[in-house]
C-alpha cells in the first residue's frame, strides 16, 4: 500500500540537508559545462550564497572542487573565480576478466581515465583463482600509478561476463565459472586487501560508461556483442538491474522458438544468430534476429534509443539497415516515433571504464561520507 | 553526467522539509494494518513526539487521517487513541472505455471501492464523442453518490484499451479511435466540467489496480488478456510507462516471426496467439505462444512475478502449465530462482479501480498541497 512514497522513508534533518545540499552543490559544479562561480551555483541550486560558500569550502578542502585562479587582468572586467570538478582526489579503479584479455583503469572524479592497462590471454585454462590473481595484480599497478599522481582510490568494481549475485559471479559460462566469490580473491593480494570490491555484469557496467561519456540520452538500451550477447538497460540515468541483479539476458531471448539448440538449454536463442561466431558466418540473418528481438524490448519497454557495444560497434554500418527494417515492421509505435540506434561511442574499454567510474560514483553521490573520511 | 543524483535536484527548505514530513506520516499510518498512535508514528518515522503531533493535529484537520476514540475502559491499562486513513474526504474517480461496457468507479483515500457503476453496451458504433458523453454521465452520477458520503473527488482517471500520449488517445484499434482529446470530451459535460482529468492506458491502471490490492509485491508484470493484449509491468512499487508511456505492448511482441499477418503491419505477434479469439481456438497454443513473450520479457527484465488478469484469470489454471513449461526452459536463470505465475486478484473492474485510485494518490502523495486547498 502506497509504496510510491519510498522516497520518503526518512525523515528530514538537519544533517541530512546538509548532506543532501553537499551534493547538490558538487552536483551542479559537475553537471556544467564550464567552471562555474559561487553565485552561479547559489542562482542554479536556489541556495543563499552563503550557504553555497560554506558548502563549496567544505568541498575545495576536502579535494572534490578546485576552484581556478582568475587569469591575469587584461583591463576591462574581472572575470569570475572557476569551480571545477578536482582531477585529484578521490579515483575509482576498474577491473575486467573476459574471455581473452584482463584490464585495469583508473577514473578520476570529473570521470577522465588517468591510467589503463590491458593484458591480452585467453583467461579460460588459467580458472579462477590465476586469474584472478593476475587481475589483482595488474589492478595493483594501476592503483600505484594512481597514487604517483596524488590521486586515491576509494574502491573497485569487477567486470565479468556473467550472472552476478550479492558479490559472487553465480555463472559466467564462457570463463566456465561457477559460484567464484571474486572480490574475496581479489582482495586476497595485500595490495588490494583494504579496499571495497564489487562486481558487476560486464554489459550493465560498459552501458554505465556509455552513459557517463554521452551524457545527453538518459533512456537506452546498450547491446553489447561477443561470444555471447548481453545488454544493460539505462532508464532515466539510472541502470536498471531486476530483481535480483540478472536483467539484460537479450542472448537468450527467444528468436525462432523452433531454432537451433542454445548452450543454456533452450532453442531459438538470439546468440544462436547474432553471436559473435553466427554474425560472422551470416550478416543479414543476425540483423534480422538483432531486429525481432530488439523490436520486443521496445513494444515492452519504449526505449528510445539503442547503442550497439562490443563487435556490433565494428559493424554498425553493414547491421543497421536490417535492424532498422525490422524495427519498422514489428515496433508498434514505429511510425508515431522511430527509434534511434546508433554505435557506442566507447570501444572494448566501455566495461573497464564503467567499473572504474561505478567505483568513484559513491563520492559523488554521497560527498559528506567522503569528508567525513577525509577529515 | 551524474544523471543519477536526479532526486538532489532541489533545494531542502523548511517549507519542503514540512512538506516531506507529512507525507512521511501520512504515509507511515497508511501502510500499518492497525490504528496507530501518535507515539507509534514518532517511533517508526524518527520524528520528534511534538513535531508528529503537530503534523497529525494538520492531518486530521484536513480530513486526510481520523482519530478513533479509545474503547471504554474495562479496568486495565488505557488503550491508545489509534490513526487511520480518513474514509471521508478526497476520493479519486475512476471511467473506464472498453469494446463492450462503461464504468464509473469512486475509491476513498483508504483504497476503497465507495460506488461503481456499470453499462454494458458496445461502444464502438458510438463514435468518441457520443461514448465519452455517456461515460461522463456516468461519471457524474458516481461523483453525486461519493459527494452524499461526505467525499471530495480531486480528480478522475480514465482508462482505455490504447496507445495515450500527453492527455490524447493516439490509437484504439479495437474502438476505432485516432486522436481523441478525451479529458476535453468529459470535461464538456458540466457536472465535470471543473475536475482535472487524466487518461492513462487500461493495462497500466490495471496494474496499478492490483498493486493498491496485494500491496506486497512491489515488481511484476501484469498482462491484461482481452481481444487485444496489453501489459503493465510495476518495478518497485512503480508502473513503469516508458519513455513516450508506451510500454507494455506485449500483444505485438514477435512469437513466430514468420506467422501469420497482425492488424498491426507485423507477422507472428502474440496477439495472433493467445488474444481472446486465438485462445478460444487453441489453448495449448495460447499457452506456449505466452510462455515463449514472457520468458523474453524475464530474460530481459529479471522480474520475479507475472500476474495474469483479464481472460487470463478465468483461464489460469488451464493455461498454467503450458506457460510454465516454456518459463522453465526458456529463462536463462529459472534454475537459480523461478518466476511466480499467478492469477490477478481483481477481476475485471481492476483498470477503473485502479484509475480512481491513481486519481487519489495525488493527495497522498503530496498532502500538502490537498491542506492548503482544503484550508
Amino acid at each position: 500500500m502506497m509504496a510510491r512514497l519510498t522516497s520518503s522513508s526518512a525523515p528530514v534533518r538537519q544533517s541530512n540537508v546538509r548532506a543532501h545540499n553537499l551534493a547538490l552543490a558538487l552536483h551542479t559544479v559537475a553537471n556544467s559545462a564550464d567552471p562555474m562561480s559561487r553565485s552561479a551555483v547559489a542562482a542554479t541550486t536556489g541556495l543563499t550564497r552563503a550557504t553555497v560558500s560554506a558548502l563549496v569550502d567544505e568541498l575545495v578542502a576536502g579535494g572534490l572542487l578546485t576552484e581556478l585562479d582568475p587569469p591575469p587582468r587584461t583591463g576591462a572586467g574581472r572575470p569570475a573565480v572557476g569551480l571545477t570538478l578536482s582531477a585529484t582526489g578521490p579515483a575509482g579503479l576498474g577491473l575486467e576478466i573476459n574471455v581473452d584479455y584482463l584490464a585495469a583503469c583508473v577514473v578520476d572524479l570529473t570521470g577522465a581515465v588517468r591510467h589503463r592497462f590491458i593484458e591480452h590471454a585467453d583467461q579460460r585454462p588459467a580458472g579462477p583463482y590465476a586469474a584472478l590473481s593476475a587481475l589483482g595484480r595488474l589492478g595493483a599497478r594501476a592503483r600505484l600509478a594512481a597514487k604517483a599522481d596524488g590521486l586515491v582510490v576509494v574502491g573497485a568494481t569487477l567486470a565479468v561476463p556473467g550472472l552476478v549475485s550479492t558479490g559472487f559471479v553465480l555463472q559466467a559460462p564462457n570463463l566456465g565459472w561457477q559460484n567464484v566469490d571474486a572480490p574475496a580473491l581479489l582482495r586476497g593480494l595485500p595490495e588490494l586487501a583494504d579496499l571495497p570490491i564489487t562486481v558487476d555484469n560486464e554489459a550493465n557496467l560498459a552501458a554505465l560508461g556509455e552513459l557517463r561519456v554521452t551524457g545527453t540520452e538518459p533512456t537506452f538500451l546498450y547491446v553489447s556483442g561477443e561470444i555471447g550477447i548481453g545488454a544493460g538497460l539505462v532508464i532515466d540515468g539510472e541502470l536498471y538491474r531486476g530483481a535480483r541483479g540478472w536483467s539484460g539476458e537479450i542472448g537468450h531471448v527467444t528468436v525462432f522458438p523452433d531454432g537451433p539448440p542454445c548452450r543454456c538449454g533452450a532453442a531459438g536463442c538470439l546468440e544462436q544468430y547474432a553471436g559473435q561466431e553466427a554474425l560472422a558466418e551470416d550478416e543479414p540473418r543476425a540483423a534480422a534476429a538483432l531486429g525481432i528481438a530488439l523490436s520486443a524490448v521496445v513494444n515492452l519497454l519504449d526505449v528510445p534509443a539503442i547503442v550497439l557495444g562490443g563487435v556490433y560497434a565494428t559493424y554498425f554500418d553493414r547491421l543497421r539497415e536490417g535492424i532498422e527494417a525490422e524495427l519498422r515492421r514489428r515496433v508498434l509505435t514505429s511510425e508515431l516515433a522511430p527509434v534511434t540506434l546508433r554505435a557506442a561511442r566507447l570501444g572494448t574499454n566501455a566495461a573497464v571504464r564503467g567499473a572504474a567510474d561505478t567505483a568513484v560514483q559513491q563520492v559523488r553521490d554521497d560527498p559528506a561520507v567522503w569528508l567525513r573520511r577525509a577529515g
